[in-house]
């Protein structure tokens, strides 16, 4: 591969194109919108990509990510995040919502009024639930009361959306999509006991949003399906021949059944779940674990004399959570068929606000 | 506070450079010479008042990060990390090497002839030695071996230096520091005895630099000291009021004891060692914690209901560990007295080559 140094972040456009496709029939094979999150990847390239394959839009974490794409030409975004909005972000969301279908979360009547008093009532919005990952959100049979509110103050009332975070853990994720779906189907019950006919029931994350259970589900909001990653190698949610993104590395040093890299936590992120088994994985060698991580160091623990590779040696690292590494890079280099054949900038990096 | 608005990197001035001048003076004090790691901060405002204050120079981790800040006209730099050279960065160092005082670490004699194949000779180097914390660098007997092959390649061979981050545990200052001692003096004698006069003999972290403790060291490379962390915090090794970088933040979601808070692992960085009490503190409230992180979530546990913000609420986050923290934003907002007065830009930010 053409690649002048390391680290850097390789994106394979081959495998990232069938896990666009993969997702997107599979939304369509059951009568759901497909509406990706683009915090993972970031890039217009991508988003394009989604769109193309079908995506009603895009799904977003910030107002600054809204923006990027929303300069970009992408015209319906929902920011799946109950905002807390003040002055200079009011007048944000009303630019905005001039130009784009323009959805946001909530998840109380304050938060409700404060959308209203600084960002006007041009903009649709969504009541969270918490269907059992307890950050945001509120429970299911609350939701009419926020959606009624949200009436109240003159908010185009939508639905309900839920992100079922709990699905991150080993045999976690068949349990969590029936809790994303019973509370997503609460949660639509109280909005409609309010006399509101909720429009859109959104749900999915990667490790659920392929899982078929019976579901009330409009709409699905998967973000790491695009690229993978070794926390869904390690929730059995992917395979390694659907790793779209990883980050080649070099040896810079080596002893006895440990190589040092030089990707460390500013390349792939500092993520390490209760439950991983290492800060991440190396392709191909599947019994290699990430044992430490400093910030340009991973000590890799590799038991096979016969493939440990010597000090110079390029290997090819998957980060442990693939949407924190993306954001450390200014671009992605693109390769197909083993060659590099394009970059693509990482446009909403550190779109925090 | 006149901040527009939330997530936020906040630099508390004033405090700053008291941490520098605090530094400054202990080297002095024991001379030493001080050549801070500017990884941690990557802001040139910050690199030149380490430099006025009495620093030699800078160290860095990455030929990226030297390159800006020779570019910004430090000329003494110091890449602390063992590279691996290729023919592209071999050019980028050959062109660092003529126009500032330029040296690298290495680990091996392989690494020391890789430099000079591609880099040439006019570049110093220090070997890198093992002082505990298992990561990179030679056992300090073998020093003198490597020392022995750079020099026979050519390389202007300088001295030893080491990294003991194995100070990094509640306890282990004291001891890591020690350790250090012991390995440098054993490396430098390991280096005197294949004839070679060791000049530079460079240590320090944050936790162990300001020890006093018997030592041959002869420059010390703290980094983390400029703003300290919550990990500092946990090894008390600071306190709060020496904590000059902190996160705006803004309470988005409420529920029984529990706030959250709109600054994620996209603002604050994911590390969490295996002994951190939390993924950070609350600057102001020692008892709270934030138990959980998402990339724009910090679920903050908040016992003290007398205290405890409301909606809509700023609070002051002091990240585990902030040179990841630096390293995920494009600038810093510096105050002084409680005002806004300055925006530092994160030059260096993403200079992982």
């Amino acid at each position: 591969m053409d690649l002048d140094t390391t680290p850097a972040l390789l994106v394979d456009r081959d495998i990232l194109d069938r896990n666009i496709a993969r997702m997107a029939e599979s939304a369509r094979a059951r009568g759901m919108s497909l509406r990706p999150h683009a915090k993972t990847h970031k890039c217009l390239e991508i988003a394009r990509r989604q769109l193309d394959a079908g995506a009603r839009g895009l799904t977003v974490a910030t107002v600054a990510e809204a923006e990027v794409f929303a300069e970009a030409g992408v015209d319906d975004l929902f920011v799946a995040y109950p905002l807390w909005v003040d002055a200079a972000r009011g007048a944000r969301l009303r630019a905005l919502a001039a130009r784009v279908r323009l959805t946001v979360g909530i998840d109380s009547g304050t938060g409700a009024r404060n959308l209203v008093e600084h960002a006007g009532t041009g903009i649709g919005v969504l009541v969270e639930v918490d269907s059992g990952h307890h950050r945001t959100g509120v429970p299911p049979e609350q939701a009419g009361a926020v959606a009624a509110a949200a009436h109240e103050a003159g908010l185009d009332m939508l639905g309900v959306f839920t992100f079922p975070g709990h699905s991150y853990a080993p045999g976690a994720p068949a349990g969590a999509a029936r809790d994303e779906s019973d509370a997503l189907a609460a949660a639509a019950a109280s909005v409609r006991a309010t006399g509101i006919e909720p429009s859109v029931v959104s749900g999915g994350s990667s490790p659920t949003a392929l899982l078929e259970v019976p579901t009330v589900t409009t709409e699905l909001r998967p973000g790491v399906y695009v690229f993978g990653d070794a926390q869904q190698l390690e929730l059995n949610t992917v395979t390694e021949n659907e790793i779209a993104l990883t980050a080649a590395a070099t040896v810079v040093s080596a002893r006895d059944d440990l190589v040092v890299l030089d990707a460390g936590s500013k390349v792939l992120g500092a993520d390490r779940a209760a439950w991983a088994t290492g800060y991440g994985r190396i392709l191909g060698e599947p019994d290699a674990r990430i044992t430490a991580l400093s910030e340009h160091h991973a000590t890799v623990y590799w038991p096979d004399p016969s493939t440990r590779p010597g000090l110079g040696h390029r290997v090819r690292v998957i980060p442990n959570h693939v949407c924190n590494a993306v954001n450390l890079a200014d671009e992605l280099i693109v390769i197909s068929e083993g060659a590099v054949v394009d970059t693509w900038r990482v446009a909403a990096r550190g779109c925090t606000t």
